[in-house]
């Protein structure tokens, strides 16, 4: 049952990671398109707001991992 | 169960954080492009809403791996 | 259950992965025909996204694969 749990929430937080990374990284290109003078406020953004959803994705991977090990 | 509950939920987390951290990345990257004098204002309130969401899907992410150990 | 896990967590993260960088690379090449000079800008923004999808993708197919060989 843990095992099951393991590969689906792994599955899970990809789909997450995918969505919310995928989303900034299309309006970040987009926007640098329209002002490209504007590009290293853009990257900043960009960057953060990635970040913040690694972060939680990683955390999720993490307890996906302890439950192929202690399941 | 409670393994089941942990990976499932782990990963529903990681959606979670990644649509909505997503939708404020994206919408601050579009935003400082189309007023790029703005750019403080618009990081101000992007990192506080991200970190908001942050905030939930951490403590959701150590329910999670509580559950691995005490289930 | 194990290796159901593998194949249906294996799955799920190439969805995320695919939507994600789908988006990615979308706004990448619509945002470059839109600005042709910004493409270095663009480029440089695309790719680190994307890596930052494919970390979280990776290390997904790295739990399904543990799967395969612990279950």
């Amino acid at each position: 049952m843990g095992l099951l749990a393991a590969g689906i929430g792994a599955g899970i937080a990809a789909i997450g990671a995918g969505i919310g990374i995928g989303m900034i990284g299309k309006g970040a290109v987009e926007s640098i398109a329209r002002q490209p003078e504007a590009s290293g406020d853009i990257r900043g953004a960009m960057i953060l707001t990635a970040a913040l959803i690694e972060g939680v994705a990683l955390i999720a991977a993490i307890v996906c991992i302890l439950l192929v090990f202690f399941a």
